[in-house]
């Protein structure tokens, strides 16, 4: 392996590390891939971390012992977290939005690579510690943003769907009731999807009533797997009480008046800039 | 702005470009927030670019002019592409991952992250010369990997539905023949979901007649758009001929054999390895 300079091992070292993230490598993968010692690897880690730490571009730690290496972890900083969330507030307050029934049009921002990476970031951020082993969605808006929230957290994406398809071998089926319209509704996942005993994150972009990610506990149940997290971009302040407690939005939808043309939604308490 | 050491900058540099492929920045961005001379930029993104270049990281390619900068370009290296073929194929002639009526159980790598993302490496680096506006898929199964091409080619995602909902909006409609079964389908697009006059890249994980494809160029008609690349993970080898012509697929399926438990794939003509 050709000697590189440090300014050429920084750029491989953030490229790699930024590529996986939630991945353990250790010093000594670095220091065979780079031809240094240990030590240098070590010192470049240092500025790593100071410039991730500085900017805010996410967290680079160290875990000590044999096993141990370095790990980069998403986030999205104080700064970028309060420009994203005015941004997006601005944006679906706009009047031409709304659509008959009071429905807000979104479709462009939640498959927008750059706005649902960022959320995804607020995802990851807050969801590392939780010690994940599957992100999961129901098909098919929250799709996008489970998906880069999965790959931030280093987990396998599941989706479960409505209706099963052959390409899914054989299924578990449940129904469940939206939260809100009080309509029953089905779930499949393919039997194979998830390891028995397994910690899901369950990722949406709306949340009403929860019955949909109530209807994911139950469905987790039958995997003999627990729901460890759930996180939404937006919640609607009403009702108030949701079908599940412990829940983590982003955003809260307080009205969409289809009469006078007004929208109002706003950064979750949470978020209390 | 304190000024960094070229280590740190380098850091930011990477990060920063790798997290916006596709996306110009100049080098005036650079040197204001880094409080430092053009040229010192100018010489970082040397570096940049022949690490870039040596270790197969993806382009970084600096465009000339007054409304120049730089770009970064992913692509996957030809030995990570090599390796990644070599394990799909592997991986999909499992036995346990035949099911019943000839079909692959497959999702496990469609939903993986790592997995994903380095197949959007392929289609990035495939079609981002083909000046695309919009990357489009049709729901489900797909969204993973069209959404991850559609951030690495810095173009919003376009999810096309079996079924419209309310918060859709205004869609357009069309009925479309799937290539092999015959089977009438329905495709639902939200009116205001993609521009006039736009290009659009259509990504799936599976083709074999070509129905769906075909329908994605009827849809595209409807709105006055224009489909300038198509690309698929696997495509079958039976029927040969497809509904559309000019396709991209990374694995061709042989066949799968329910009675003797076998499957046969290997990447398609363009990997000659």
């Amino acid at each position: 392996m050709l000697k590189m300079h440090r300014s050429e091992r920084m750029v491989m070292l953030t490229k790699i590390l930024s590529d996986s993230p939630g991945k353990v490598f250790t010093l000594g993968y670095f220091s065979e891939m780079f031809g240094v010692a240990k030590s240098t690897i070590s010192e470049d880690i240092d500025i790593l971390e100071s410039t991730f730490r500085n900017f805010e571009l996410g967290f680079i730690k160290t875990i000590p012992g044999a096993s141990g290496g370095v790990i980069f972890i998403p986030s999205l900083g104080t700064e970028k977290t309060k420009d994203l969330l005015n941004f997006l507030c601005r944006e679906l307050e706009k009047k031409e939005r709304i659509l008959p029934g009071g429905y807000l049009y979104m479709l462009d921002i939640i498959y927008n690579p750059e706005i649902v990476s960022n959320i995804g970031r607020i995802f990851a951020g807050e969801f590392f510690s939780r010690d994940v082993d599957y992100v999961v969605t129901v098909e098919t808006k929250g799709i996008p943003l489970a998906f880069i929230t999965a790959k931030y957290m280093n987990a396998p994406l599941v989706i479960v769907r409505h209706y099963s398809e052959a390409t899914d071998g054989a299924s578990v089926n449940i129904n469940y009731v939206s939260g809100y319209s009080k309509k029953v509704q089905t779930m499949v996942l393919s039997i194979k999807a998830l390891k028995r005993n397994s910690r899901l994150l369950f990722i949406d972009d709306f949340m009403k009533g929860g019955g949909t990610a109530k209807g994911i506990v139950e469905l987790a149940k039958e995997f003999d797997c627990e729901v460890a997290g759930i996180g939404v971009l937006i919640k609607t302040a009403e009702p108030e009480k949701k079908l599940v407690d412990d829940y983590f939005s982003i955003l809260t939808l307080d009205n969409v008046n289809e009469a006078d043309a007004t929208v109002k939604i706003s950064p979750s308490e949470r978020f209390n800039y």
